[in-house]
């Protein structure tokens, strides 16, 4: 075994043995192009068709309302472009601690001219305004689109999901739910909790990378953001990436199969955590609200900002311990996190984000909490 | 050993063993986001680099100029949206035989009244009618892009593209050419000839499904058809595909290193087969320029439309030989290839499409052949 310890599970996860075995004959004598019409190529059509009944039950969904993509990016570009484009949504409201790939596109759909951005408060714990956002359904009947993600990937916090539906529904908003931390790590029920298009990415829960998941509710109907051949029922062309939509459907079936488990295991180790950070780190501070409505695999925390604590990811590094300061998505960036900067945090703290899956262990915990007794 | 005769090459190959044990390390412990900062991380984008650095080798271009995408569906759909949307381009000039993947997003962007499409001629053997490309280009001073595949999915006519990439130099035209059945079929010098943007896609050179290159020439700058990220040097958002981007670097590699025996390899056969098709085979006649300036890795026929020929497909399948009617990606239609109907042919005819690799036989090609004697 290595000895690295690896806390950094929001950025993405190691792909589960069981789900490569799974993917290896598609990546070995099973190679038929899914589209041709011979038996050889109906064995690969039959595969990603029977990954798409699973990932529908997995979500309360209709098989016609999932589609593969090539990961949780082209999930979010697709359901904003289309819900602009072919919903008529010209108001868009989402909050400044989006994902990079729901900022940006809103970003380059307002550049173009094609809908304006109205951002939604946050509280102080990094909660959405519940408030604030129906003043802002109620402001204006123009067609809106409301894109709120179902956890934050960098502080964890939970989104009312349930109440944040039910809005949108009164107001006639179109719902996109960028839910990339949430699916694979809670039992998601569509039917219940009624949205317009979710996105998913396997590689956040023990799938491949390059496999995404876009659900479209079947009320609705957009063009594809990608044109040609008119695969996935001419939703999103491309030849279909065959291992890594079995993959998706497999890790994401171990992962339901495993929550009640895995999760309150996780749990566990992150409550440990906390604890052991607020022992014996002076000056630690928790980032979202932490203790309440908030990702079971996350815990990010701020220290105050000194030589040593600007140096601490690089010294986390040479001991081997992989965390984060932001999301991965933006940790080349100099400017840190996005979402740090819009909760107000004091500036003169360099913040960490802690994320764990069921491989980590107590006794890890216990090494990276002495460590950073060591290095701040 | 199979028994099942593989001659569906152009729609997808087989992973090379090769490329999946150098994918494999990056299934299973390099798992690294290659966005993270630590060295775990790092090591994930040093394995990307030096695959950019290899494809960039393998084409004559810098490594600044690749872009690894989903494939060559997301490849074409950057290129065309970017020269529209960013290089000013209004006018479109390309074919009415290129891939659904050109010619739907041309669809798109004319729908939107963002561009306008000008087919360019064909002529009677299926290449493109240089004069009237040339009389497109000047006709109108207006910013054009000219969109021509390198070689054709279908029929297999290679693309005179020096003489294109001059035309296009000379009237100052933006050109993108769809290189999907060439890269890793033909070496490829894209300093020795000029275009401005090429598509590949991994899964037709014995790499990996869902991994494509995107090539954009340095002097041009084009906005990134997926935001978010900001992953690819700003050009292409979304967690990398790493041992996607790995294989397709690998296999380009092999294939090229194989060039020069599996080419001559590959063309013996298919010389083989259209001689002994116009020996036992009445009726047969080729389509496009089979034996002039081809691909040598595919091969299509038509015959006399009859209850049996009809049944053709049906029944190879019966007899476990793979070969497709159109491409693979058109072959789920019912309206037939679109490549086919734009050549004029006898609309009496039933077309066939024969791909190969280096893995086919002589053995294959006369087990082939039999069976079509008996089943036309």
């Amino acid at each position: 075994m290595h000895d690295r310890i690896y806390f950094d599970n929001a950025a993405t996860t190691a792909l589960a043995p069981e789900v490569l075995e799974a993917m290896m004959p598609y990546l070995t004598e099973k190679f038929g192009n899914p589209s041709s019409v011979y038996s050889y190529g109906r064995e690969s059509r039959n595969a990603i068709e029977t990954a798409r009944k699973q990932v529908a039950q997995a979500l309360n969904a209709h098989a016609g309302e999932i589609f593969f993509t090539s990961g949780g990016t082209e999930s979010n570009n697709t359901a904003i472009t289309g819900a602009v484009r072919d919903l008529g949504c010209k108001r868009i409201i989402s909050s400044p601690i989006e994902h990079n790939a729901v900022l940006n596109t809103i970003a380059y759909l307002q550049m173009r001219g094609e809908a304006q951005f109205f951002p939604v408060k946050l509280l102080s714990d990094g909660h959405i305004d519940l408030e604030h956002l129906e003043q802002l359904l109620a402001a204006d009947a123009g067609k809106t689109l409301v894109t709120l993600m179902h956890a934050n990937n960098e502080i964890g916090n939970l989104l009312d999901i349930e109440t944040v539906s039910r809005m949108c529904r009164q107001y006639g908003a179109v719902f996109h739910s960028d839910m990339v931390q949430t699916v694979g790590h809670y039992p998601i029920d569509l039917q219940r909790t009624p949205v317009h298009f979710i996105s998913g990415s396997a590689h956040k829960f023990h799938g491949p990378k390059g496999a995404g998941l876009l659900y479209i509710n079947e009320k609705i109907h957009v063009e594809p953001f990608l044109h040609g051949g008119g695969q996935e029922r001419k939703m999103r062309s491309g030849t279909e990436n065959l291992y890594g939509i079995v993959g998706l459907a497999g890790a994401l079936k171990l992962a339901l199969d495993g929550y009640e488990k895995d999760s309150a295991y996780i749990r566990s180790l992150k409550k440990y955590m906390a604890e052991q950070l607020k022992n014996f780190i002076p000056g630690i501070e928790f980032n979202g609200d932490y203790s309440g409505r908030s990702l079971y695999t996350v815990l990010n925390v701020s220290l105050p900002k000194s030589e040593k604590s600007e140096m601490l990811l690089y010294n986390l590094d040479m001991n081997q311990i992989c965390v984060s300061a932001g999301s991965a998505c933006s940790s080349g960036a100099v400017r840190g996190s996005h979402v740090i900067r819009a909760l107000n945090r004091d500036p003169d703290t360099v913040a960490l984000r802690f994320s764990f899956c069921k491989h980590n262990t107590r006794e890890e915990v216990d090494t990276v909490v002495e460590k950073l007794r060591e290095l701040v």
